[in-house]
């Protein structure tokens, strides 16, 4: 059987370099006789690469070729690559992806496709890199009913925070080193608003709860506005501020689902998190939390989710996987402003305000903190809820970070 | 299909209960029309129980049931739980354990059988309870070559570490109230030596590396003798001390395999492992290091990672999974003698004798500390050269234990 790679950049030349320094085991953990990747599909030019009589730049090269049973898609963006992976699969042909802009918009008319067409769609490399998360919830979790999944789901973002809270350094600094380092782009904003992780959450909520989410249907808030000061409050707290993708599913059907900083305690798994790493927690009925950490990005780790992918396509050739779900309903989503927890908040304000509007509070206090302002958790509240209070006891708001109980 | 149980104890009673309360969707996911709990083996009676009707003290009333097609063993110990799956697998049922040692001791000869009858054999909740990790070792990491596999595998000494580590208690104390809360035994020794850590990081070392590794060949410290000055030590030294099973490749196809007491690094993702809870530690050569965290044991965490594998089997009813691993060979696993690593020592010594036999070291040092002891860090030695320089230097040794770089 040979395979194809749609998109020679960093994750593509990832997988051949993949599929070349591990062939022989490769080989035989597929199942089949061969496994060659034969075809890479590119409008640049790449000279002298070692791939180079490879290269095509018309996509019915791989198309039309019959040999090739297997489709890496590592592209990105939506246009052109959901045209060609619709085409590729009605054509027969099993498609694996590292695209989650492409999943998170299209995953559940693929998936459909995939099944008529009785062959695989497969995409673990769109969340968490190498980490493996899609199987695992679908497979190994099978037994359980899964009621929320939380995760560190972006390493630029994870990067930044790490260095503001070890180093104390501010956004925009560690932002500079991320992008000198390579972990962010030059326009960093998919990454630090939240779009990135956004993407993530919508297809690990579509995985776990049944019904595709739309990103544009998700409260998504970025790290661009934590300070310094947030930063030391969530100590003084015991925690850490870590961007957390989570979705939770309500006993009526719905779900809610939130991209945003929060507080984090210092004891659970996703507080130690560090520098580009990811890690993703489910949380079954029968089996409590299980945490999967692991290197959310990067050329290798995520060549090797694509290439465990095309191991499992040459190994299931002619049965569709039992996993996708259904399009989306009306109301599935929870409205952000009814979401209820516990809200950091640090302002301007004075404590009596505070007591009338806000009740009993848990104020926080550390060294150097700046004399006009304070920093304290409220009860937990809906979002609704919190913004009359605030607006009530006419607090200065500086920052709102949501609390969590991970 | 019809599904039994053999060994109604924690474990079976957690299998009946979670493929009762999530029936609809087990099925659903099984692709079966139907798939139910049918006999459950069990030499006691259970009067009033609400599966009462199911039991049965007689095996053949499992083996000779034309309708049942998955067999769950969840009785524990070698005999007769081996002659049993081994006639199920005969039979052309296929078989579901959560019993490490049953695997650590047969595992490779009841897979080939399971093969020879196109059958499955499943042993997902033998290691690390609910948390999937045999099934991510075989498809999600099946791009990569796992160089190393490292864990936190055993609840119980878990527990026990933590209390000596976090509250300041001696191991009895710790020990008294782990067997009061349920966690260890009445006969401990399974768990404090070592023993259990040691089959489970046999099967991982057997299904990461493709030969069988048996207990017996692996050398195998429990944690009865850490003192809490050793604890403190660890701390001067920045890290926490956990009992760790490992399993390295080295380039020449052989492995070293080991389970003893480690110092581990506090930013290390196993140090902050808490309590009951377990994790393991995967390195890839194209992903890097990858960790898997939860429940390690448990009613219903084990029954969550049985009943997956149930659903698997119901789903693959009529091809074996690809994975298994090759019988042991001789001198496949390295000496513990040769296995090269520093140490941490604790002993009554001059700073002269040990300059002398052991060149440069690290001192620790601790409040509290016992002034006729001191404590260091050795550079890499194999054991056999630590215990040489012992010997010369005439220490007088309270404790050694090894140093990870996780």
């Amino acid at each position: 059987m040979n395979i194809a790679v749609m998109g020679y950049g960093v994750v593509g030349s990832g997988v051949a370099e993949v599929l070349k320094k591990n062939h022989a085991s490769i080989v035989k953990k597929s199942m089949q006789e061969s496994l060659e990747l034969t075809r890479i599909l590119d409008l640049r030019d790449f000279p002298g690469d070692e791939n180079e009589a490879l290269l095509t730049k018309d996509f019915k090269d791989i198309l039309n070729d019959e040999t090739i049973g297997i489709v890496v898609e590592t592209m990105g963006g939506v246009h052109p690559a959901y045209e060609f992976v619709l085409d590729c699969l009605k054509a027969g042909k099993s498609v694996v992806t590292s695209n989650k802009e492409l999943v998170a918009a299209k995953g559940n008319e693929l998936l459909r496709v995939a099944e008529e067409k009785n062959v695989n769609f497969m995409f673990e490399a769109s969340v968490g890199g190498g980490i493996p998360i899609i199987r695992p919830i679908i497979s190994c979790l099978a037994a359980n009913e899964i009621d929320e999944i939380a995760g560190i789901l972006n390493g630029t973002t994870n990067f930044i925070l790490t260095k503001m809270i070890n180093d104390g350094m501010t956004f925009e600094d560690a932002l500079k080193i991320a992008q000198e380092l390579g972990y962010a782009e030059r326009d960093p904003s998919a990454d630090v608003e939240g779009k990135d992780a956004c993407r993530k959450i919508c297809i690990l909520a579509s995985l776990c709860f049944g019904k595709h989410v739309y990103p544009d249907s998700v409260y998504t808030e970025g790290i661009t506005k934590i300070a310094l000061a947030d930063v030391e409050y969530a100590k003084a707290w015991g925690g850490v501020i870590k961007l957390i993708g989570r979705a939770t599913r309500y006993g009526d059907g719905k779900i809610s689902i939130m991209v945003s900083p929060a507080f984090i305690q210092n004891h659970s798994q996703l507080a130690g998190v560090d520098d580009v790493f990811n890690a993703i927690l489910v949380r079954g009925d029968a089996l409590g939390d299980v945490v999967f950490y692991g290197r959310g990005a990067g050329k290798l780790p995520t060549a090797s989710a694509v290439v465990a992918d095309v191991i499992d396509c040459a190994r299931h050739t002619e049965r569709r996987k039992f996993f996708g779900w259904e399009d989306s309903v009306e109301d599935y989503v929870v409205d952000y402003l009814d979401i209820k927890h516990p809200f950091f908040v640090r302002a301007k304000a004075d404590k009596q305000a505070v007591a009338e509007h806000f009740g009993e509070v848990q104020y926080l206090e550390y060294e150097g903190a700046a004399a006009d302002e304070m920093g304290f958790i409220t009860a937990a509240l809906t979002q609704r809820e919190f913004d009359a209070k605030v607006a009530a006891a006419g607090l200065e708001v500086g920052s709102v970070i949501r609390v969590t109980d991970y």
